[in-house]
């Protein structure tokens, strides 16, 4: 089986020797500590580590405006007991992360979903959603997941605008952020949203509530992640997971501390960076080679994932079984569409929250490139089966077809 | 500061060289796996490794009875997830687990308390409160935090029959059972209760969930814990597991895993029980030699705490300020009873949800027993210091005590 399913790093990229090294250092030095109780909010150096991380990326953040979760899962789960109660409103993109929605399902969202394009979130369709009420607006900005489409620099400043305008908070998720393969950095919603600080402005408090993960970057495995907001959410978010879990793993964050620390982190992003920047290249070239041309797909410039679109009335529960039947799945593209009472579809059509299924989301990270290339032939296969002659030129008689140039 | 506070296991007793060992070994043989993300029931090993152990102790649990959490602090805010909705009630002990109370509070649950005394719950208090239609009961049997008593055999049977009578499901939380100083092992409710497991009698379901957790027999720090219970209610809180955390540390399930196997763990409780009888010991010794005697306070058979009950009229207020005064900490047994309407004091007499503050819950686990004793002395002196004369023998003028006998 070859996988463009899941969201899975590529393993033999975790950097093992320097898990080894930490483990035995965290053991031999700190055990006391490492493998007993510890405070809610996380350790407090590896707190400090990720503060220092933010204002690199010209946040100002310090120790008191991080708390370590569980991965950044449980950040979006105790967002949602935070601010949702059971018919309350939340923003989100469509399509949009599955896990979020799994998430705040469970204290009874509603959704007002907005679409996105090739530069990210439809800042243009913001106002009438605004007025709705959401209690936050649910955005990855970087590489999103599943669409592999980056928020562009102007509508980071328009939705930012527009938040404040009408008072909503913004949950900026961004698990990929490091992860760019080409084009410039972008600040983060939280660094253009400074109001978010209240270390130098007394009572002003900010906007943007910031999570990211070690998932991506170290190893998932860890299960260490975090949110950097005002002190004031901290403190609520904290009493939050207290009852939820009392504290994250010690040992883990221990650990995560040692390996990152140091620049490792850094250091270790490149290589990272290099080797999905290939495997991408890998899938795009694949995808332009065996694909016909009405299929299109996005040209994410960093992250995990992109998001193919199939020619309307494609019949994508028949693919999916095709391409498992000849070894090869992803995601159909269904399930990252929040269910909403008034959706408007990519192209502007209102889909009454259920838009066409006719989306796959592929992985390009977790498989080899020769795999890669492998799998996208034939995925190729499974979709062109089941293109209906009318929109598939490749199925029309050899003979046809040679009319064309 | 001598702290008998938190719950915290004794550090110099975690099996550091075994994880040590143990991490060497996953990161060799299983990176790959280890450090990638998991399935969200748990490592499938290690849920066997656990449901071997319960089957060990009469219950017989398979491996699609076992969900794995993060800490079973998790598995407190799972339950409450699934069951409690916003004014539901729950049946408690008075005094009960904080924690628990901290995660059921979060879903709006509203209490029914029955007071315990040396044989735990007063289980002929029960049919009040179950009339009232509670979602659960949520009772430690062994060695309870915070009042250290142990549930006998005879109410066991008393509080399966009633449950099963009302239909309302136990939550059986055993974090220390296996810790056990003196006296017969009894068998967990989950046990008595064999309806729980449907595997031989096709739909008939069980009515008690079943907790625990490697926190006092491995180490806290690496948040581990389990449920055991009928697949169907595994199933909903499996699901209700992905959206908060998807799954725990795959590295530290298979850590615990290769540390808790071959025979290790059990080996290694008989070490922890040495030790924490001795420090148990020390206390009771103590109390008896320092303290006035109109102060009580139970003899727990096996676990982590005793709980002091201090005269009527007791300033627990002064008295804990006094002891920190004297660095040495201690919980006030305010803090472990939950509000309820209609509460009823251990004396019978009805306290409007609001028991006199004139408890104590000592720790014996973490200090070494000379600090024990000095601890005990040093809060002995803080609760002299506040005992009214009228209820104090001890502060009466010397020539007046020598009168007495």
């Amino acid at each position: 089986m070859i996988s463009f399913g899941g969201g899975l790093p590529a393993p033999d990229l975790f950097p093992v020797q320097r898990f080894e090294e930490a483990c035995h250092k965290v053991l031999h030095e700190q055990s006391a500590t490492a493998l007993q109780y510890g405070e809610t909010e996380g350790y407090r150096p590896l707190r400090e580590l990720i503060a220092n991380g933010m204002a690199r990326d010209g946040v100002p953040a310090k120790v008191d405006n991080v708390l370590i979760t569980s991965g950044s899962q449980q950040a979006l789960d105790l967002i949602g007991k935070l601010f949702i109660n059971a018919g309350d409103r939340v923003l989100v993109e469509a399509p949009t992360y599955l896990g979020a929605l799994q998430a705040f399902n469970v204290y009874g969202a509603k959704y007002l979903t907005v679409p996105s394009d090739d530069n990210g979130l439809r800042t243009d369709l913001l106002e009438e959603p605004l007025r709705s009420n959401p209690k936050f607006i649910y955005v990855l900005p970087n590489f999103q997941n599943p669409a592999g489409t980056t928020l562009s620099e102007e509508r980071r400043h328009e939705l930012i605008l527009q938040a404040d305008r009408y008072g909503v908070p913004i949950l900026e998720d961004d698990p990929y952020g490091q992860l760019r393969y080409e084009g410039k950095h972008l600040p983060p919603l939280i660094a253009l949203d400074r109001k978010s600080f209240s270390h130098d402005e007394g009572d002003s408090l900010g906007n943007v509530i910031y999570l990211s993960t070690f998932s991506k970057t170290l190893a998932p495995g860890l299960r260490v992640g975090w949110i950097v907001a005002p002190p004031e959410i901290i403190s609520k978010l904290t009493q939050l997971k207290q009852g939820a879990d009392l504290h994250t793993s010690t040992f883990n964050q221990f650990v995560a501390y040692e390996v990152a620390r140091d620049g490792f982190l850094e250091q270790h992003v490149q290589l990272i960076r290099r080797v999905y920047r290939e495997r991408r290249d890998v899938m795009l070239q694949a995808l332009k080679e065996f694909f016909p041309p009405e299929v299109t797909w996005t040209h994410p410039q960093g992250g995990l994932f992109l998001w193919v679109t199939l020619p309307q009335g494609s019949d994508m529960q028949a693919i999916f079984k095709s391409a498992l039947d000849q070894n090869v799945a992803f995601v159909p593209g269904h399930s990252f569409f929040a269910q909403s009472s008034h959706g408007i579809d990519n192209d502007g059509i209102s889909n009454n929250g259920r838009p066409a299924d006719r989306h796959m989301r592929l992985n390009f990270s977790n498989a080899a490139p020769e795999q890669i290339r492998e799998g996208i032939a034939r995925l190729a296969a499974a979709v062109k089966s089941h293109l209906s002659p009318a929109t598939l030129p490749s199925a029309l008689p050899i003979e046809v077809q040679q009319l064309r140039h």
